[in-house]
């Protein structure tokens, strides 16, 4: 076994603190991964507080892990040692049901392996996410990082940018098409980013009218504040596409009557109250009311690809470990600008 | 002008009485009809009784529309005397904006001339239905009935056939899948008999378990009992496509767990509250809620011609005009299996 450093909840009530991790040596299939930065995600707050229920502690969260190889199994072809390389949501999949066998792992008719907070494949053996010094990982669920891009700011792609990547792909978001961007945190900010660099006409939908100048500097043409009717109004049946990453329950049907006939809402955000739906916005314009979570490995790649390309990372804010419940706290109150990420080398510390 | 015999609400709280009618003369593209009879839509009722507010009194429901032409205008070249024609829910819109132009005209952007309590797109005169001897309507907006259709049963096509139609057509339905209709009703009964004659596995999903064999004769492979937690979990994940007929508020979240990761639900009935959708049901499986109105002319003829082919029709009660307000309590309990059709000769009696 490898010990390493990292932080862990010991229960849904404790701030994270230092904890011993063993990791497993490596497989022939395995890499073992030195990780340099661990984004921040919200749905870490909510597994470590076990606000969705079944949490398994000890929990290392993280799963927006970027690093370099340190050392492969003997039947690596895909990575050498010293690779840049990113694990997202997913550690493993049955690899046979039809959703496997299309990349889809996310929606694995058997359970994907979650990166933390979840079981291997063999159902018993807990996983542990990236706040830690170094990762284990089948080289199937291993990712290239593009050497262009920058690693604190590409740790948020692995979820942040497949979360927000997928759907605008799946809805065959291009030029030529006005695509909205409801709400601008972690989620929002790579939504705008990405669907302006697919070359479509970006707006940001915001509650705060104070936001417009940062959406239009990650690349949006305007924010609609949807707090005025009068904007909202202006922008009515405009849309091909809106993508949602509010996860706080909210009124949706203002946002159904921005979109054209046949314009689909994706939620990317989930909240943990039913929405309201009302279903005459739907039918009087054939508009869609869509789901999406993060994304298969493949498209992963293409995304990470895409972002080398394009040269796009994260708006992050570095953190030392030490700081991590502190973080968790500003999060809560949206105090950040787009996302943490950890400096694992802290760890050491 | 051409007077004729008809049934009219006089007010919201007044039933269906005789009212004298006149219909214009036919201009150069116009096409009167001779009505043979006319489908009871659940939407008469609503707008007899004003429930969806601004109706137009007087008001002579109706938009399930067969008969003969009686007489074209001089430009007319789609259709001549003697031939069996229907109107359904639209007599005109806009003819210029997108959505006309890819005959989509039930999204028209400067609305549609609903066939009654409407307006023409003069903008200010009043439009009548087919509860009445006659009807001028412009040849665009006038269908062809396939010559082996009985009439009676070829009325409810005008409505609830296009309803159900559209989309199946728009998600694509085919051989191969598996379909489910919720609410076997006016439009339930139609959308069974349309989805397994496109070739898909189509099942019903009802509260009634009485509703089994009416289902099957429809052309059903079986029921679904949706009150019964076990069926509903044997289909769970297992649907490409559910269109959703039931208009009164339910919960609508234990049908979004019978579809398959990519599987789209359909509304074509409208509750008039909100229903409540639970987001995660849509996130974890990318499955999509949407909504549908109708279909376009171009659309209802191939339907219309779809059902010639494969034999087609609404299984209707006819009735003499004089019962049309007993119809509307009948309907409201649900006692009509699955669609009343009015005789319009009787009328004149």
């Amino acid at each position: 076994m490898i010990n390493v450093k990292s932080y862990a909840a010991q229960s849904a009530t404790s701030p994270l603190a230092p904890h011993a991790l063993s990791r497993r040596e490596p497989g022939p299939y395995d890499v073992l991964i030195d990780i340099a930065f661990c984004g921040v995600c919200h749905s870490d707050i909510h597994q470590a507080r076990d606000e969705w229920g079944g949490s398994i502690f000890p929990m290392v969260p993280g799963h927006e892990i970027v690093g370099h190889v340190e050392k492969v199994g003997a039947n690596v072809k895909k990575f050498k040692a010293g690779d840049r390389v990113g694990v997202g949501c997913l550690v493993d999949s049955c690899r046979k049901c039809p959703h496997c066998a299309e990349s889809l792992e996310q929606y694995c008719d058997n359970g994907f392996s979650g990166t933390y907070n979840g079981m291997e494949q063999d159902g018993k053996t807990p996983t542990y996410g990236g706040y830690a010094q170094k990762i284990t990982v089948d080289q199937d669920f291993v990712l290239r990082v593009p050497d262009n891009l920058d690693l604190a700011g590409a740790a948020p792609l692995l979820c942040a940018g497949i979360t927000t990547y997928s759907p605008l792909r799946h809805w065959g978001v291009k030029k030529g098409m006005k695509v909205a961007i409801v709400g601008l945190g972690g989620l929002g900010h790579m939504g705008v980013k990405l669907a302006s660099a697919m070359g479509a006409e970006t707006w940001v939908v915001t509650t705060s009218p104070g936001k417009a100048a940062d959406a239009k500097r990650l690349g949006a043409v305007g924010a609609i504040v949807s707090k005025d009717g009068s904007d909202m109004e202006k922008h009515a049946n405009s849309f091909d596409f809106i993508l949602n990453t509010v996860a706080a329950p909210h009124d949706v049907n203002a946002y159904f009557n921005l979109l054209k006939v046949n314009g689909t809402l994706t939620m990317v955000g989930a909240p943990d109250k039913p929405l309201e739906v009302n279903v005459f916005g739907l039918i009087m314009r054939r508009r869609r009311f869509a789901g999406s979570l993060i994304g298969g490995i493949k498209e992963t790649q293409e995304m990470l690809d895409f972002c080398g390309k394009h040269d796009i990372v994260s708006d992050v804010e570095i953190i030392p470990i030490q700081k991590i419940n502190e973080a968790y706290e500003r999060m809560i109150k949206g105090d950040v600008r787009y996302r943490f990420s950890i400096d694992i080398k802290s760890l050491a510390a």
